[in-house]
């Protein structure tokens, strides 16, 4: 059976018999359980209940696809997690982000640094979709500055203290813990922190115009407590933080690609069907230019990502080369829902039409992770051999 | 004074006193009684109540503006028009909208095809805000192609039976009375059509990414009778429909600048406070571009609009040079929007700043009263001689 | 040893050992004879001297690259021919021009079509370069529309007599024998016609702004015959034209690629060293932009072309997706030309710096082997099966 | 008789009539002693000959237009000095490159700032014609950066010995003396240096890709001996270079509207009657929306740069808003002269054809008088507040 989805190039013949089973069990899940609840939860800002549907997702492997078996994960590449996300991203780009942030940026860092004893107790359970995790880096001050972090915690014998506050954090007031960081004597170090401790507080934003099936908000630190043992041992420098941005990053490449492939599969649909002046729409070189242009970029990104995820799985791939992919293909992904969109004529104001909706998300993924410009300077430093993200030479 | 809004070629001082006084009370009362209210609006798609503000716009002379004073119009310039569509769409689009529909689209035809009756029973009471109305023209499966309209009107003895449909149209739930347009043996009609009417149906569509404050919905008929009495005399011809369309896309092009206005000036205020890497993040050069590019696409903008208002008000506008600023100006607000909302970085994902808003909003503008390829093609038979709008030749 | 160009995403492993040393040969074969010549023979439009060089390119394998080894041909895949037009193009877009001629459209429709004669007799010959060949296709008022094709071959007993015109041929004036397409009672076909033959005139033509050091000129046929030995027996049909054209627009895609790598790597060392207000000017971030954007759309680029490659060897590349790869590519490296030259300021419209020279060859890159408009109807009908050439539905 | 020229925006009826003569009879002018010699000039890199040529443009008036009569100047307004370079550059770059630096770069500072026996020396001769001058500033070194020139001028008694290198001098192989300006001790001076002085070398600039009929080249001063009474005694701060680049970048923005309207109407003539696929080509949508793209872009340049010359005529222009409309205006054409260029397909290479040329000396319009990255810092110093041409704040 034919790949359902935009494939110009090829790419499903690169892919293994385990890769596309793994993506179509994905999509087959997406499309009955979740789809369905989409349009109506982002007109309302109404929160998909994750509480609800994590452990349906943890059950299909949704969860932790690349953290090993032993610790509850699905062993899988990175390309199956790539393909995981684009169908994620397919549906709604909030889905993508969930899943991102508890196994890239949660699950991630926890087997990476963690303990032994931090891994069996919080691994298995958040593969299982039975506990959520969020993850506390960026602040109110210091978007892309992580560097000047402000949040602090203070040794008080065998306990840590911390202050501080953290914004737009992915499932901030639906975890059930978090993994923070904050500033110490001895660097940067994450603290996991359950939901209900004392002066920990979790907070939800609303007026979204992005991502509005998703729950984003705020966490508080307040003289929160810390003991010893929820502290990530191997977490003490900043370079840590960036290798589980490369998780999610790569990501959300894959993410963009399915955002892309809903734009442009409805506009494809819709202009063939649309009729005006005495022919469907598709027949007029104005629309057959701009469902072209959306080809063509769907079909790089996805060989930038597809290539990508090979040089992951061989150990391979430098960050520099991930936030190419994260930048490019959500600036593609921008373009095609905006194209999309504008096919759609007037229909394409309503939420009855994916695009409008991919084109509110896209802009929080164009932000979150690193902005255009950031990894534009990333990737200016390292072809130049100079930082430009700051004025001081 | 200084004006206070974007203003780099000096167009203030080609303002007459006049103009500027009705521009600066407009937005004096935009700011302190209905800008307050948009923002929840938007996020719950919870209408702005025009039956209460309406009668309020009316009494500051926002209504039938360009209408003569006998039929309680403002007996105002084009140029004033303008600039009160501008500080309308700097608030919201939607009462850009709304002032376009109720002035340009209904109160216009009424005053230019109408009877003396029709004029003395319609146009005062709507330019008070008492009575709203609605521009029954776009129909579902024709957006752009006026002429392949399907809703009928046949003769029977002195009434004529309405039966059809129409689609995303301002205002149609909210209307008390709708300007209807139907084909007949005798070419297209313009029927007035009070609300309650039998066998006519107004019903408001929700799940809208774009104009969420303002009302748009669609109309049925069925059946419906219209005595000849409510029929305008003079709008026999498609070309008649085409003068109601120059005076809304004319204040497109200002209500676009206003939009565009709006995002700028939010996107410099923040970049000029919001540090990162130590230094205002107006200080780097990429800030800089993004705010540069917006500024010089304003101002061209606003001098295509001055322009176009100057010739509007000499009788000497053709409508493909309102077609050019419409399409150029909105697909101006369109970039602003979009690079005023990245610059504000996650918080411009919230509605508490205007940008996401409206990038929203000016989706609907840029496919309503003529898409972007409709005003391509109609420039591109004035310019080449020849149509591009079908396939036939 | 590292490759010397541009690959951010690791492309050189996935070539073979022989690849990458057929590659190397060519680049220093064409470093060291040929690139000191180009700037002076393109500023005065003098043509490098093909009969010198050809048979030079013969001797390192160049010409003829995958036609079989009994034809004297190299027998080397298309990931080979296409390496080789990316060396070529990289030094001038006319030395690529000349093998994308010589080897896929007058080698290759010989080798496809022509009879065992005529195989020997031109194939080892031209492989060898001793023998230069023209492609007569594009004619004066049918750019792109070769189904309009005006010159006309009629049968007078064993004897075809052709009448026409032929322009914007490559080699035209140099030339030993033209391949001419023509119109015939049954259908277009291919003849073979020898320098010198009566009625033939081969004529160069001047004063250009792209390929400056490269023969491009018109054919004429007046009453011009042609025995039946020389005519090609397979290629009756417009798909045999295509099928050359195939050839030619692979080797595009990847000659793109070396002009934009030549772009690129200018630019990159110049602002490494220039510098203005106390920094390298790379150290500023418009600059890096500019220098990341290249980058980006290199890599995209070359993921293309290599996996297109790849679809040629296997046998599976279709012509729609041949001409996805020359559209963006040949746009990729015009941006790339455009950007490098402004980067390097005044410098930048000196001829001694190599993007302003590539900048001008790229231009007919956009327009021969299908402008860009041409491909993007050719994607256009491919997705929606709806044919937008013509006007006709 | 209406205006021959893009105008779709009723500018020509802002015009008095003094100034719709002047330019008319300075399009007469250019079209017939002009025009005809062009093309092969610029093909071959020979230059146009201005000893012959500068004489006759002084008669019509064309060279110190807006200097008062009483030095032999046209006495003109800003207005008309934009319509002469708009009709010099429509014919080629370097025609109003070279008034540019005669009118705007030597007469006026001589004007501006030399003492009565300067003016009287040199204006009268300048403006017949008979006497060219140059303008020493840019260095090889610093491009834009002229803070950190390197040409130094030391006192010697009564006597200034000058020593340092221009480069990319307009008219530097030809003219009769430059306007030099040099590093003192009391501040940057300007110098005014006749042909012939010991020490002083002027030199021809060949292999250039842009510009290719007007002379470029450098002066090379090697204890060059001035004495004080030919120093401008008013040019002792850099201020008062950026006073003559302010005549010329308006210059410029004019004469970028002359080469996109020759660009324009060469595409929509050509568009008009080439034929394919059995219609005009101008009968295609993907052709109507490039033609339409170049018409709104030139009626905005029209109107931004209008609307500067009536500003700089009542004194009331800042040299911000003339690098808006240097900027915007260079852009603009550098898009219509590759956009003209591509409709015009295989025949847009030939030099027969103005798209390409312009195409080419729009290249050295957009990097001299400041480049566009230069105007962008310029314009983003006056909305933020922050300079960002240095990395250090």
């Amino acid at each position: 059976m034919a790949f359902k989805g935009v494939d110009y190039y090829g790419i499903e013949e690169l892919l293994s018999d385990e890769e596309k089973m793994f993506r179509n069990a994905a999509r087959g899940f997406l499309e009955k359980e979740v789809e369905p609840l989409v349009v109506n939860a982002f007109h309302k800002e109404e929160l998909l209940n994750m509480k609800e549907l994590a452990p349906k997702m943890g059950e299909v492997g949704m969860i932790g696809a690349t953290i090993p078996q032993e610790y509850g994960g699905g062993g899988a590449n990175y390309t199956q997690f790539g393909l995981l996300c684009q169908e994620l991203e397919r549906v709604d780009g909030a889905l993508r982000s969930f899943v991102a942030v508890q196994s890239g940026l949660v699950m991630y860092p926890i087997w990476q640094f963690g303990t032994e004893e931090q891994k069996r107790k919080w691994l298995p359970q958040m593969a299982s979709g039975k506990i959520i995790g969020c993850f506390g880096l960026t602040e109110p001050n210091r978007g892309s500055d992580v560097g000047g972090m402000e949040t602090v915690a203070k040794k008080n014998g065998n306990v840590w203290v911390l202050n501080g506050a953290k914004e737009w954090i992915s499932e901030a007031s639906t975890a059930d813990f978090a993994l923070v960081y904050a500033r110490t004597d001895e660097g940067v170090k994450a603290f996991l922190i359950p939901r209900g401790t004392e002066g920990f507080t979790q907070t939800f934003t609303d007026k979204k115009g992005a991502m509005r099936v998703g729950d984003v908000g705020t966490l508080a630190l307040n003289d929160v407590k810390v003991p010893e043992e929820d502290v990530l041992p191997g977490s003490t420098r900043v370079k840590h933080v960036f290798a589980c941005l490369n998780q999610a990053r790569f990501g959300i490449s894959w993410g963009a690609i399915g955002a892309a492939m809903s734009c442009y599969e409805t506009a494809l649909n819709y202009t063939k069907q649309r009729e005006q002046f005495g022919a469907p729409i598709a027949a007029y070189q104005l629309v057959q230019r701009d469902l072209v242009n959306m080809l063509i970029e769907i079909t790089k990104a996805q060989l930038l990502s597809y290539r990508l995820g090979r040089l992951l799985d061989a150990g391979k791939a430098k960050h520099q080369q991930i936030s190419l992919a994260k930048k490019n293909n959500v600036e593609m992904a921008r373009m095609c829902a905006r194209t999309a969109r504008s096919l759609l004529g007037a229909n394409g104001c309503s939420y009855d039409y994916p695009p409008i909706r991919h084109m509110g998300n896209i802009e929080a993924v164009y932000t979150y992770q690193g902005t255009d410009f950031i990894h534009t300077l990333i990737l200016g430093q390292d072809i130049t051999g100079i930082q430009a993200f700051t004025r001081k030479l």
